[in-house]
């Protein structure tokens, strides 16, 4: 581990990057190496009650002192942090590949993304103008009352918990996208490691701590807390302090913490990105003159990273007169693959459950394509199952619509397009829809983009949902059941919104306002000033 | 009534601008006037099931042709619908009078207020920059993989079912802020009437449908429902084609739609004002400058309206070293005053009760001045009271932080302000939070201040929080229990954004695109490209 030695703590953070606290009888968990199947040192413990309300309170603690801490502040930290995860690059990138079998060549990838999110965040706070500052100026003179001064930005929410993802131990995890988010917003940070890579959460979460302490940042700043089970996590997002939920992950997890966020005596906001099944249309033109193009690019997207992203294309609609070279194209790729590792035992496990149910449950749905080999270096593998069905029998099999996680795709012929937009109309949530079209289907477009831009986040144009750009007008969302809340995104600039609210400020003289609203717009920012966008100062 | 008919009918809107469908054996209701205990004909019908789901389902027809028009064709509807409105002033008002008691001045200017909050939300969308467009353009140059062209705006969320509040029958009824927001943002509404004013609802309502149909929106834009009880509101939240809830009215009313918003099969967003107690912090130094002003201050404040704003200053905290002159102030005030007339007999009744518990339940309030006469001319009325108590009491009391809607206000003694900051974070959440300082006080400001904003939508410095004005800045929201939502406003322009999500589009052509995110940039917005705010076309 390039020297640097594994602690197994319950906990991290809250001032002690590195307490090593692994008592005798605590229970704990060790990562386990997807590939070999072998146990990984060292054990790691599980957060007590006690450990779950100190990090809350540190973190209620430290609210204070990061809501008035400026962007410049939030930008140094959250750069400090991208610095400290680039020193610890090999450590990390290794464990990752040891806990998720997941390749060198991706990790360091992820890691180049998890680095550029920081640093994009950091210019998100520096320049502040997230904050959406709006100034109504007084009237004294206006008759029959007065008009008072009135100034509103977004303030941060206070203690967020952050749950890691299992498919991107690095982008969606410790110093992940959430994690990036709240602190450039001003939210202390309590992350609960997913308990499949606790070693690479460990090294990351090392980083943030000696960032934050070496810049001075309040101990409560960011903790990182351990378990095999729910039990740390539900505890935190019901502890009063907690006033944010953010998680990655899957439908049944993210239902359970949206209850329990809803249930509290003070509900606060989860979001939670609970993925789904991308459907894919192509419409007959775009079939006729590209069939395999389009068959060689949708076997790249639904087997990409093992079929593990929640954006992987899970339902593709083609029509019924789709010439024999794409379901050829399907055919002789995935036939031409071995078994694919996947992350843990247990995802491997419940990928091949559901591929077999899917493939015994109904009559309708027939396997034509199948990776042919098993790749004998990987335990916990997947191997990539192609199924096609009909439109009649998808429509009345409501499960078809649901995302099986792994590399597997459901390809559905319909008859007219008719019909097709009939389908797009009663989809469910989803975080993607992708079209394929071309001159030919001009009549059809409007109708179905009209469709798919209501039931998605994200709409995709003749190419492919996986590969989520970091970036301003990104929106990974969705109506539920993609997500809990429809009216945010968890990737891009946009997703630091959903650690903020906007706060009032009536009268307040200028020395007790932020310096986002104050008269002289200190810090030169673009605001709002009696409905108009300005970088002026008050008169 | 200026020779406009009642109808009594059930429901309106659909196309149906006047329907009269009062069935015999039908169930319905009359409103009463508060003033004198009689009935007001017609009588309503309440609305049926079968008249839930084509009201669901029209507006779910709507909901596709509203999302393709421009901001122009709503800023269009919406001076239509205020035009309308302004015609039919005297009528709506005079029935108003008789339906709530509140008097013709107060009405009149409120039907201001509603005409200027539907201008103001005609020229927000004409305007269109509240979509938040974003364009991050292609590279197809970048390496390992191009970045394709990224766009994203706020698209409606479909179907809003809003519910009229009792307290004020215009600017927060049918066609009150929520249903500009709506119809702004392009979703079609439905509206729940409230029971106590169904006349002015269906008057109001007609002037709506007047406007829809003049200008050939679709049958579905608008409806009107009216009930007597819970179950056809109940049923409009529960429906699969409403997409969001609007609600400003009770706890119980509030919290009742936000459980049943999000048990949904697919959860929806609920925005429910709830109200709040608006505490008021009078710092020593502003005590010993100001008793008398801030006395006379508060008096006014805590019955406007007769106490029935959801902004009425509830608890006020004051220093033990407070001047006799503060406490003359308010008994000579209070004592000066006749019972209030009250909107209904049933929150008449309410008011005496939560008056009365007050009083009997707590050893330590006491009742230091209360109205002296009875307006003999009001049947539902409540007399203004004014209780105090310690601190010690207040914090050991915590059914004292609770709104009592009407003409009571509770003050609180402390002892310094170490104290006072201690229970000012452990408030819970409001709609507003008040702060009286002085130059002498500045060493207690920042902790204050710091502390108030975090439970609060809106921080007012030394004034009253009633009065809620309508502009860019406002917030009027704030932590549960005050609002459903703290990341929303309900009143000012920022309150559309409760009923949009951002939506990406991914390499989807120009020709395709919303004229929001072409290239050419056809409106002349200002978009955020690149991460850069510009009125400029692409290239």
């Amino acid at each position: 581990m390039s020297g640097i030695e594994m602690t197994g703590a319950a906990v991290m953070g809250m001032g002690k990057p590195v307490r090593s606290i692994q008592r005798a009888g605590e229970s704990g968990f060790w990562a386990v190496n997807p590939m070999t199947g072998e146990m990984l040192e060292p054990k790691y413990g599980c957060a007590t009650d006690a450990e779950v309300a100190e990090a809350a309170t540190r973190a209620g603690e430290a609210a204070w002192a990061m809501a008035v801490s400026s962007g410049e502040m939030r930008a140094e930290l959250l750069r400090k942090i991208a610095e400290k995860l680039l020193s610890a690059q090999e450590a990390i990138v290794q464990r990752a590949h040891l806990e998720t079998g997941l390749p060198l060549a991706r990790l360091n990838g992820e890691m180049g993304r998890t680095v550029g999110q920081l640093r994009l965040f950091a210019d998100v706070a520096a320049d502040g103008s997230w904050v959406d500052a709006r100034i109504d100026t007084a009237q004294p003179e206006r008759t029959p009352i007065p008009r008072p001064a009135v100034r509103s930005m977004l303030r941060p929410l206070g203690p967020v918990v952050v749950f890691g993802a299992s498919n991107f131990p690095l982008a969606f995890s410790v110093a992940g996208g959430d994690t990036a988010a709240a602190l450039a917003a001003g939210c202390p940070v309590i992350v609960k490691a997913h308990p499949a890579h606790p070693g690479t959460s460990e090294l990351v979460g090392r980083a943030i701590c000696e960032a934050t302490s070496e810049l001075g940042w309040p101990e409560g700043t960011f903790a990182l807390l351990f378990d095999s089970g729910m039990a740390v996590g539900a505890a935190l997002v019901q502890h009063p302090l907690v006033q944010a939920v953010a998680f990655t992950g899957s439908t049944a997890g993210g239902q359970a913490l949206m209850k329990l966020a809803a249930s509290r005596p003070e509900p606060i906001p989860c979001f939670a990105e609970m993925g789904s099944s991308n459907p894919v249309f192509v419409l007959p033109g775009a079939m006729e003159a590209r069939a395999g193009a389009i068959a060689g690019g949708l076997a790249t997207s639904f087997t990409l990273g093992s079929g593990q992203f929640c954006t992987k294309p899970g339902v593709v609609f083609v029509t019924k007169s789709t010439p024999e070279s794409f379901w050829e194209t399907l055919r002789a790729a995935v036939g031409g693959m071995a078994s694919m590792g996947m992350l843990t035992a247990g995802i491997a496990a419940r990928y091949r459950q559901g591929v077999d149910a899917r493939k015994r449950g109904a009559h309708g749905v027939e396997t034509f394509a199948e990776a042919a080999r098993t790749d004998e270096s990987q335990i916990a593998a997947g191997a990539p199952t192609l199924m096609k069905t009909t439109l009649e029998h998808y429509v009345s099999t409501p499960e078809l619509e649901e995302e099986i996680f792994g590399p597997t795709m459901l390809v559905v012929e319909y008859a007219t397009v008719e019909e097709l937009t009939w389908v797009a109309q009663g989809l469910r949530g989803h975080l993607t829809t992708t079209i394929h079209a071309e001159e030919a289907d001009g009549e059809f477009v409007a109708g179905l983009l009209a469709a798919l831009e209501r039931r998605a986040g994200r709409v995709v144009w003749n190419s492919y949902p996986t590969g989520v750009e970091v970036c301003h007008a990104m929106v990974h969302g969705g109506p539920f059941p993609a997500t809990s809340d429809s009216r945010f995104t968890s990737v891009g600039t946009a997703s630091i919104l959903r650690f903020a609210r906007p706060v009032c400020f009536q009268d307040v003289p200028d020395g007790w306002l932020p310096k986002e609203l104050q008269g002289s717009n200190p810090l030169g920012m673009e605001r709002i000033v009696n409905g108009r966008r300005t970088r002026e100062s008050l008169e």
